[in-house]
C-alpha cells in the first residue's frame, strides 16, 4: 500500500513538474538555531549527539535543510520556479503517542516545497498545489474535506488543510451548507448573525437571570486574573481555542481555577489581583454589570464551540453550520520569505535585484492517510482498500483440487484482460488514471471458507472466487464487501463487470 | 536511481518469495541488551532519549527487531519457511564517514531476513539467495566479486560479501586464477605451498642473516610483551589481520612500540615482561634462536600480506593470487540460531517439539551501490550510469528552432517503439528481465553543446541528437560514451540499433 501511495504521489507531483528528493533524516540543531524553530519547541524534537558531541536532532520537517540547500545552488530568477518533494520518515517526541500510525513519533510523509521569484507567482503556484491535491485525493474515492487553516508555527498567511472525514477522527471541521465555509474548528471565529445580536431573546424575560446563564472561571497562567466567562445556559461547551485567542494569558488547562484563586487571594489578601466579566455577544443586551472589576464584551462573537444550530460566520445564514470530525491528512502552507530571508534564499530576479525566494510547504501524511483509509473502510469482516492503494485489486481463491490451469486462467483473464479484452489498457484508453489491475492468487493449501474469511480480512477490493459454479458452468463468484456485491459471472464478462464495478471503490 | 535499484531489488528479492516490510529506523537499547549486542559497540550507535527518558538507539541493522516480530507471530513450522525484507534508512555512528553515499553515518539499506526450521533448510534458502543477488549484480553489468567472508559480530559460520571491482574501493579482494578461492584479505591465511617450504633457500646461503629478513616489533595491548615479527626481506607488509587472529593480544596501532617498550623498562627494570620472536614459515628452515625469550614458529604461514606472487591457500598453485581493490555492497550470512536463541523466536515442529528457528540475513547497501557504481563508471565528462538504473535510458536534445512535433516524434520511437517496433515490448519478449526505455526530453531553451554537456555530465546511456543530419536527411545521432559510439541513425533503425547496444551497458 504505502508502495501504491508513493506512487500516486508521484504520479500527481509530476503534474506540477515537481522534482523527486530525498533529504537526510537528520539535521543539525545550528540550522535550526538560524530559523529560529529550535527555541521553544524542545520537548518537540527527539536530539542526539555524534560521538564528537555535535548536536543534531530528528527532523519533523524539512524547511530549514531544503531552504539551505536551494540557497546554496539557486543564483538566478532563471533557475526558479523550482519544486522539489520527498517522501521520507519525519520525527516527533509526540507526548501522547496514539491510535497506531495515526500519531506515531515516527511517520512517513511527502514533503513538497516550492520557491517561486515573486510573492504574486508563489500564490499561482499554491493554487495549482491546491488542484494537484484534489485530483489525487478525488483517485482515493474516499469523502474528503478541505478546510482553511491557522498557519501556525510555519509562518505565511495562506494554508489548507486537507482530512478524510472519520468518525474516529481528532479534528473538527466546521463547514456551511449555504456557503463555501470551511475551516477547522481551531479557526472558527464565532461571529454572530444579526438575528442573534439586534434584540433581546423574549424568552429571557422576568426570569433569574442564573437560569439563563452559565458562568466559567478560569486563571490567567501568572494567576494573578480571573476571568468569568459568561455564555448562555445550555449553549454547548466553551470555544477554548477561540478564548485563547481573544484573552491570551487564559491558561485552559487549570483543573480547579476557582479552588486555586481562592486558596491564593485567601493566603495573601492584599495580593495584586483582576476579576474580568467576558461576555458572549448572545448576552449582550443583558443588563450584567461586574461587582468585583472590568467587563469585556465581545459584542458580535459567540464564545460556544459551533453545533448544526449556529450561525455560519461567513454568509451569517443561521442554524447552517455541519460539524465534521474527521482525520488531517495533508496540510499545504504558503510560506512568502519565512525561511528564505533567516536562512538567506535568494535569487537576481530580471532586473538584476536581489530579493528573497518566496516559498511554499506542501505536506501529505503517507502513513496517517494509510491508517486514516483503513479506519474508514474497514467493517466486521477485515478491511476494504481503496483500488487505488490496495496491494492488489483482486485475488484469485479457488476451492481445493481446482486445477492449476484453470486458477492461471482466471488469472490472466484479470491481469492481462483476456478474453475480454484488456483490462489495463481498456480502462488506461478511457482514462489515463486508471493502473492496471495488480492480481493475486491465494494458493496456500487451505480450505476455501478458511482462504475466503482470509482474504475479507487482507481487504482485496475484489476477490474471484472458483468454487461450485466454476465446476457446474465454468462461472467465477465475484465478491465486493464494500459494494455490497457477490454475483456469478461467466470468464466472458469478467473484464467489463469489474471495469464497472472498480469506478466506485 | 535510487527508485530504479529498490525496483530491481524487489523483482529479484520475488523471485525468492520475500514480502516487503518496514520497521522503525529506532530500536530499544533494552532489545539490543537482550541480544548482548549492545555492550562493547557503544561508540557506533547514535542515540537518544524520548521525553520520558527512554533510551533508543537509531538501527544500524534489524536482526532483534524482527526477530523479536517473529517470536511473536510465528508458531508453527507450518509458518515456514518466511523471508521479510525492507529498504530503509540506516544508522551508523561512523568514525570517519568519507566519500559522500560509500561511508556516510545515514546509509540506505536493503536487508532481507530469512526463517526455516531446520538449519539445513536455511543453508538451502542461503543458497537461494546466493542465486537471486547473483541474478541482480549480473543485471548491472558492472564487475563484481564475489568472498567468502568473516561473519564477524553477526554470528554463523557461512558468508559471502558481494564487491563491486573498483580501483577506489577500501577492500582488497584476494582470488586465484587458477581455483574458484575467493576471499577478503581480512580472512586470507598465508598457506604456504610445498615449493616454499620443503628446503632452504640457496640465495640464503652464506648471507648475513640480516640482509635476508626483517624484524617488526609489537607490544601486547597490556604492554607486558613484546613481539618480534620475523618475515624474509622484500616479502611485502605484514598481514596485520592474520597476526591479530594468531596472537590476539597484539595491539597493531601503537605508533613507536620499540622506544614504549624501552622507555618502560628503563622505569621498571623489574617489570614483569617476556619477548617472542615470530617466525614466518618461510624462514623455519634457518637457525634463528630468540635470546631473550621463547620462539614461535608458524611452520606452514606466510604472515606478510597476500600479493601477486603468492601461493593459493587453497590449491596451493604458485603465484596464482590476483588481489583487487573493491567496494563492499553486499553482505550475506547464514545466522543460525544465534538471534533466534537469545529473543526466543522457537517453533513447534512436524513431532511437535520447540525448537529456535534458523535465520539468515542478507544486505545490499543500496546508496553505496549508487555510489560505487556512479565512481566505477565515470569519466572527465561525467557520469555513466548502467542501464538498469539509469533515470532515464535515453535523453533527446534538439539544435534550437527543431520542431516540437519532430522532438516528439523521436522521443514516441524510443519510448513508445514505433516505427521500428516497440522496443520495450521486443526487448521483454527476448528476455524477460529487460524493462522499457525511460527517455527525457531536454527542453530547456539553451544552446545544443550546452545541453550535450549537460547530458554527458548527467550520464544518460544514450544521447539521441536532433541536429544538422536531422535537418539534412531526417537522421538522428546517437551517442554512447561509454561504448564510444557516435552515430548517425535513421528513424527507422534507431530501436532495433539501441536494443544492440543497450545488452552492453
Amino acid at each position: 500500500m504505502q508502495n501504491k501511495i508513493e506512487a500516486l504521489i508521484d504520479k500527481h507531483m509530476s503534474t506540477l513538474s515537481a522534482t523527486k528528493v530525498s533529504l537526510s533524516s537528520i539535521s543539525s540543531e545550528e540550522l535550526w538555531q538560524r530559523s529560529g524553530r529550535l527555541e521553544g519547541r524542545d520537548s518537540e524534537f527527539l536530539r542526539l549527539q555524534d560521538r564528537k558531541g555535535a548536536k543534531y536532532l530528528l527532523s519533523p520537517t524539512h524547511e530549514e535543510e531544503i531552504t539551505e540547500i536551494v540557497a546554496s545552488s539557486v543564483k538566478s530568477y532563471k533557475d526558479l520556479p523550482l519544486r522539489l518533494y520527498q517522501v521520507t520518515r519525519k520525527y516527533r517526541d509526540e507526548a501522547r503517542p496514539r491510535q497506531g500510525l495515526l500519531r506515531g513519533r515516527e511517520f512517513l510523509m511527502k514533503d513538497l516545497y516550492t520557491f517561486d521569484v515573486t510573492e504574486e507567482e508563489a500564490r499561482a503556484t499554491y493554487d495549482q498545489v491546491r488542484k494537484a491535491y484534489s485530483a489525487f485525493l478525488d483517485e482515493l474515492n474516499l469523502p474528503y474535506l478541505v478546510a482553511n487553516a491557522d498557519s501556525g508555527s510555519m509562518g505565511g498567511n495562506l494554508s489548507h488543510e486537507y482530512h478524510l472525514a472519520s468518525a474516529n477522527g481528532e479534528d473538527n471541521i466546521i463547514s456551511c451548507k449555504k456557503c463555501d465555509y470551511s475551516t477547522n474548528e481551531e479557526l472558527y471565529s464565532g461571529t454572530l448573525g444579526s438575528h442573534e445580536l439586534s434584540q433581546p431573546d423574549s424568552s429571557l424575560k422576568g426570569r433569574d437571570i442564573n437560569s439563563i446563564l452559565t458562568s466559567t472561571p478560569f486563571l490567567s497562567k501568572d494567576k494573578t486574573a480571573l476571568f468569568n466567562i459568561i455564555t448562555p445556559k445550555d449553549s454547548g461547551p466553551l470555544n477554548t481555542h477561540l478564548l485563547k485567542k481573544l484573552h491570551p494569558t487564559i491558561d485552559t488547562t487549570l483543573e480547579a481555577p476557582f479552588k486555586t484563586w481562592s486558596a491564593l487571594n485567601t493566603k495573601n489578601p492584599t495580593r495584586p489581583r483582576t476579576e474580568t466579566q467576558v461576555l458572549d455577544g448572545r448576552l449582550a443586551h443583558l443588563p450584567l454589570s461586574n461587582p468585583t472589576g472590568p467587563t469585556v464584551t465581545h459584542h458580535k462573537t459567540a464564545l460556544t464551540s459551533p453545533s448544526e444550530s449556529s450561525t455560519c460566520p461567513s454568509c451569517l445564514f443561521p442554524a447552517s453550520l455541519k460539524v465534521s470530525t474527521a482525520i488531517e491528512i495533508g496540510h499545504t502552507f504558503h510560506l512568502g520569505t519565512r525561511y528564505s530571508v533567516p536562512l538567506n534564499a535568494q535569487v537576481l530576479s530580471s532586473s538584476n535585484k536581489l530579493a528573497p525566494i518566496s516559498m511554499g510547504c506542501h505536506g501529505i501524511g503517507v502513513s496517517r492517510l494509510l491508517a486514516a483509509a483503513a479506519g474508514l473502510l474497514m467493517d466486521a469482516k477485515g478491511l476494504n482498500w481503496p483500488m487505488k492503494i490496495a496491494p492488489f485489486g483482486a485475488v484469485v481463491v479457488a476451492a481445493p483440487k481446482t486445477a492449476e490451469q484453470d486458477v492461471l486462467k482466471v488469472y490472466d483473464a484479470l491481469a492481462l484482460g483476456s478474453p475480454g479484452g484488456a483490462l489495463a489498457s481498456a480502462s488506461s484508453s478511457a482514462s489515463s488514471t486508471t493502473a492496471p489491475l495488480d492480481v493475486a492468487i491465494d494458493d496456500r493449501d487451505r480450505p476455501l471458507g478458511w482462504k475466503l474469511n482470509d482474504a475479507d480480512l487482507i481487504g482485496y477490493p475484489f476477490i474471484v472466487v472458483l468454487g461450485k459454479a466454476w465446476k457446474a458452468r465454468g462461472a467465477v463468484e465475484v465478491q465486493c464487501r464494500r459494494l455490497g456485491v457477490k454475483e456469478e459471472v461467466t470468464l466472458e464478462d469478467l473484464v467489463e463487470k469489474l471495469k464497472g464495478w472498480e469506478k466506485q471503490l
